[in-house]
């Protein structure tokens, strides 16, 4: 007998008992049974519950960098077991290629939020929205936004075709935001997803209950769940309908975003025709995206929007890159290039909506919707031709396998017009290059789609595919999309926390932040900050100087040995005729140039570098005899976890002699950690 | 007879033939009939095709900037006549304080969305979010996020608390998106809408279909909404609820939000203790929130929750503040202090859930939930202690006028469990000065609160109030709360767009974007980009300098002027120790200032000045005698509605004699719209 898939709950892995009811997962190409798959008798809500107490305490215990970085040695665990997830893969359909996609794809993304975890995120557990919002004029009452966390259980439902991609770029936010993850694989897959769970498992790399594995259903999940949590969904519209109308998510609080499959389109645009890259381009997409994973992707292209006069052509040059590229068979197999559908219900399921394409106004022009018999479930390449470009059929059909349609267009404004019949997609792409035509086409149809791809000459070679979702874009779409957003670099771990407006004094402002907001206290007295190492450099720690006066000598000086003689600077009549200038005036360049002469400590110490400045204002203009002074202020302090130092963010602000700020700036520099400096 | 509210329909105004049905409306104080309301008979369909059509592309032929500019002048002619709507507000039951909030606070969201729209966002109708994200080694291709308003109409549905702000702070963000309006008011105050409404029509500043009215119900309104189009209420939660699990917003891609009352909080911090001026403002914070509008508020506080020890002291202060304070009364009547609910009805509604509040544990320590007679629906501030501080009751049921309730805690975990027990708030409110305290709170409770405030010594004078949203900050709250968001800025703005990710080539994204991207094609040849106006110049625009060698001089040199002698610069052996450096390096400060002197024309011209710099960044050290060249690129152009220049941000960057990159920042400059130079 096979064996029943186990689930990881509560930090152990559980097997039912009883195998009955149990489903029967078979090998695509062979119809080989696999293994069975059954959660009966799991302890759901012991394991919500161990979620959001045991996950939330020993994540709660990370920043976001420590969080980060144990995401990397996770993609560093999973690298080095990847062939056994690869002998797995291919036993679901997958060619080489299209498991390099799910299991590689997926690795990647945990290297991507390990990376940018730590390089767009605070090494601490609060992440800050925006700038000031100053709400009184003495500056003693402002406002800001901050995220925290979600206090709840993050449940991951996935689709079949991506069994490790499509776990892992749900979980790598969720981690990352400090949210514990209770991720349920797709039955006909989920053995894959079992096979990392257990890598990581095994890591030892996992924080407690940060993850936890179900292999079957959920019965009664949503009467679980509560205010905190949150359910990311990938799969058909008609489930994700039925998840969204549960009483948990229309008055419960509970978090629901779902990423369905959608009617995506490829627009060949008017100056692409025969013989031009562009041209080409389309057609080597067109034939990957219904090719690869047998088609069985959210994002691949159901409809191809081409110029009329383009039809016949493109059909022409499908045929034949299809003839001479594609040979569909068992992955395993030497010279495959496209495996069978994941079984063979699926199989039925894509011929049958194939052929309702046909029965709505296609014309199949490659391939066959016939059904087919064997155990394997193959499924050679289909395209249909529709004449009526606007049948209901061709916009609102997807047959999830490897077909696609041929629909024209007469003008630009039509295609528009196409694209938005899909009712909402993942992904358009569109190839041209005409900048006007990619201008029309792009602020048309962005507000229909979740990533628009522009394909050309330029970019043919490099482009990552209309089907390729990256993590540094937001993947999903409105409509029939689904209406969620996934991946898009940090703005999928932010969807992981709450969104809140504080208000306050400086001091209160600074102690949540842990950034500090001019007016707070501030300590200037005694050692120099750039004598502190971070161990001892502390937020508000402060340097005032003197004041030194500017002279005209100053002025022309600097102007001869920058080779800056602009004429505010240099020439007195033509400065005050300048509507910002009383006359001639200090550089820009020279009053930060002398800020640093003022702020700084010479001798060797912890501060090891200046590496960059931001928010630079110039606010009142600095004439002959007019005096500036600095006032540093350390802002922020960001050890790094894989260095002896980190980033310390420090407030600048140049007054004139009269208290007027003549500018304000954020000095960027790097300090080590530990040290002894005198 | 009394007259039927008339709507604002396709560009007029439209009354019912027939009253058959119509509901009547009576003052609040005198019990008198106002005026009836009915959309008997109204093309809802038409007035939906009416934004969709006419008021898309009225409001598609201006920028960001020229609908901001719109506000503003819409801000002023409401200021204009803004008596004619204190009168009328009056009769709502509103003291001129309350009246204060809803209509200055509603004309100046207006402002502050104008001048938001104009400092904030770029003066197109494209908005992006975040940086590049390179997605290729040699930059042919790479990805970013853009905003592009929703294709549809907003609904705008609202509560009669404040007729005024309530439309404005939906209708602000919506215009300035570029978003037509259809709002429909509550029965109770919308003839006060529906002034306001006039006051805009009548000016001649509102673009053709941009804003409709609807006075009455919208009967069959989700059956006539798609893809594209938004609804934003704010009401009760079971109205929420029922629109919400429309199948036109759970499969349709229709986006609804809602803003629900909520049990919000009030904490008082354990070091608040009576005598503190933490004390003192907690007590007069929540005897302005139980009174103000007659606690009709859905920000009012309606749990306090202080220290065990002071729950008695609080109920006294409270007693004897109201005492001093309060008059109940006719709004228009000298020295009232707070006016009536808004009717009868209401009263009603309130007193029978202080009653349940009762009948759930709570005992009533301040006025009566004793059922009351009169034409006026006058109720006196009502304040309930519960012993429980767990009862149900009082984290659950809502009594939407002057009551509030007191509860006990014991430790700063405990208060913040009680918080969560609401379910989701609009706001909390702590009074404390211990930022541990502040720190403790604000990070345990945040993820169940839109906003939070901390009201302490240095902030109490300014705060702008427990109850009252500001169009800076976001306004809304999970669960109970809703789960929406308003207001807080551009955000609010962008809630009205679709975020997509674009990916392409650097030509074909600056065309799509407005703003230049590295590796898109430039222009450096012929005149310097700095003799040219805003009308001259393109985006691309570029100037490429030659070589200039730094010696160690000069390093010395700039050094001596600045007083910058850090060790870097000045000390070989020091600085080759340093792990950034080779040995002595030339100061970034110096780099930046050659390179504005390697760009810059310096004879007068359209380029007034030099008003900043951002991101910038310090990527390979200069030796001695290495040598730097710039490259400056016109990146984005912005020219100003209401002045005779407009911004210029230019993309510079520094290379080395071996074209490493040696820094990248953008230098922001004031440039001329018009004019010849030579």
């Amino acid at each position: 007998m096979t064996t029943i898939i186990p689930s990881y709950i509560q930090g152990s892995w559980f097997t039912p008992e009883t195998d009955a009811g149990a489903r029967l997962v078979r090998d695509a190409a062979t119809g080989e049974p696999i293994a069975r798959v059954s959660s009966a008798g799991l302890d759901l809500a012991g394991a919500l519950h161990y979620a959001r107490t045991v996950g939330q305490a020993s994540l709660g215990q990370l920043t976001f960098h420590e969080r980060a970085l144990l995401l990397k040695q996770m993609a560093q665990a999973l690298t080095a077991r990847k062939s056994e997830l690869y002998e797995l893969s291919s036993r679901t359909g997958a060619t080489k290629n299209d498991s390099m996609v799910d299991i590689d794809g997926g690795i990647g993304v945990l290297f991507t939020y390990s990376s940018k975890g730590r390089r767009e995120m605070p090494n601490t557990t609060v992440y800050l929205d925006g700038p000031v919002e100053p709400l009184s004029k003495d500056g003693s009452f402002s406002g800001r936004h901050i995220y925290t966390r979600l206090p709840g259980v993050a449940v991951q439902i996935n689709a079949f075709n991506f069994p490790v991609w499509g776990s892992l770029e749900k979980f790598a936010p969720a981690f990352l935001a400090g949210v514990p993850t209770l991720v349920k694989p797709a039955t006909p897959t989920g053995y894959v997803s079992e096979a990392f769970v257990r890598i990581l498992a095994e890591s030892g790399l996992l924080p407690e209950g940060s993850l936890q594995l179900v292999s079957g259903a959920l019965p009664g999940l949503f009467e679980n769940l509560r205010l905190g949590d949150l359910v990311a969904f990938t799969g058909s519209a008609s489930t994700a309908e039925s998840l969204r109308s549960h009483d948990a998510v229309l008055t419960g609080g509970v978090r629901f975003t779902s990423e369905t499959d959608s009617i995506n389109a490829s627009v060949l645009g008017p100056d692409a025709v025969v013989g031009t890259p562009e041209f080409d381009a389309f057609v080597r997409q067109a034939v990957a995206e219904i090719t690869s994973k047998a088609g069985q992707k959210c994002t691949a292209i159901r409809r191809m929007i081409v110029p009329n006069g383009a039809v016949d052509d493109l059909i022409g040059a499908l045929a034949t890159r299809i003839a001479e590229r594609i040979v569909v068979g068992d992955p395993r197999a030497e010279g495959v290039s496209m495996g069978p559908l994941v079984s063979l219900e699926q199989r039925g399921d894509v011929l049958a909506q194939a052929g309702r394409l046909v029965a709505g106004g296609g014309e199949v022009v490659i391939g066959t919707v016939e059904p087919r018999a064997g155990v394997g479930a193959y499924v050679e390449p289909i395209v249909l031709r529709f004449a009526d470009n606007r049948a209901d059929a061709v916009h609102s059909i997807e047959a999830f396998g490897p077909v696609s349609s041929v629909l024209g267009y007469e003008t630009v404004a039509e295609a528009v017009e196409l694209v938005a019949r899909g009712g909402g997609s993942l992904v358009t792409s569109i190839a041209t290059h005409d900048p006007a035509v990619a201008v029309e086409l792009v602020t048309g149809m962005a507000a229909y789609n979740g990533r628009v791809l522009m394909l050309d000459r330029d970019d043919a070679r490099t482009s990552t595919g209309h089907g390729s979702p990256v993590p540094h874009l937001v993947h999903g779409g409105p409509g029939r999309a689904g209406g969620g957003e996934e991946l898009g670099g940090i703005r999928a771990v932010l969807h992981h926390m709450q969104r809140t407006a504080i208000q306050g004094s400086p001091d209160l402002l600074t102690a949540v932040t842990g950034v500090w907001h001019a007016g707070a206290t501030a300590a200037n007295t005694g050692t120099h900050p750039f004598r502190k190492s971070l161990a001892d450099l502390a937020i508000g720690d402060q340097v005032v100087s003197g004041l030194r006066t500017v002279t005209l000598d100053d002025i022309e000086h600097f102007a001869n040995f920058t080779g800056d003689t602009f004429y505010a600077h240099m020439d007195e009549e033509a400065a005050a005729a300048n509507p910002f200038f009383p006359g001639r005036v200090a550089h820009g360049y020279l009053l930060v140039s002398w800020g640093a002469g003022l702020f700084v400590d010479p001798e060797p110490g912890p501060v090891l570098a200046n590496y960059g400045l931001e928010n630079l204002r110039f606010l009142t203009p600095v004439s002959p005899e007019d005096s500036i002074r600095v006032t540093l202020t350390a802002k922020q302090i960001t050890p790094r976890v894989t260095d002896e130092y980190g980033e310390v963010r420090w407030d600048a602000v140049l007054h004139n002699q009269n208290d007027e700020t003549v500018a304000t700036y954020d000095v960027l520099t790097l300090v080590a950690k530990e040290g002894a400096w005198v």
